[in-house]
């Protein structure tokens, strides 16, 4: 900007970060929310990571068939390393992914 | 859950998983109206990485102090190492935890 901080400048700065503030502010209504959920869910029997893992497959399918492929690629690529703790380590950090 | 899937189970988690999703697509309207408001201030000639960092600070202003202290104490052990590359890394990467 050619001036930094004078002027308008100054105005238009403000406007922008209490927009943002307030934006920030509502997005959090919903985060909290989504939180309630899961923690319902978790009362009701319901594992939190499995229903996230879910909701990531379902939002993205084609990425989640792309990283299924691959870890059965690289665990046909491990063999009988996959009963090993560093194979299951692999396998568990490509899942993680997800 | 005692009834891993069966019955009732089913239903539920269909609900809890519909809810999280609707929460999610409300969410997202807030944060694409964010990331819009960024790049209405980016034209107009604002750093919309600086603004992140004040939205952070403005936040958690605690946070933010207690970061810039230890800025300043690790800044002090670095001494005149603070102009070689290796310090002006050191120094950056903890700003970059702001």
């Amino acid at each position: 900007m050619s001036d930094p901080l004078g002027g308008n400048s100054k105005e238009q700065l403000k406007s922008y970060i209490s927009r943002i503030e307030s934006l920030e502010e509502e997005k959090k209504t919903f985060v909290d929310d989504i939180r309630d959920v899961y923690a319902e869910a978790k009362s009701a029997g319901f594992d939190p990571k499995v229903m996230r893992a879910i909701v990531r497959r379902r939002k993205d399918p084609d990425k989640a068939a792309e990283l299924e492929a691959l870890i059965e690629t690289y665990m046909e690529a491990l063999g009988p390393l996959r009963d090993t703790p560093l194979g299951a380590a692999a396998i568990n950090g490509l899942r993680r992914t997800q």
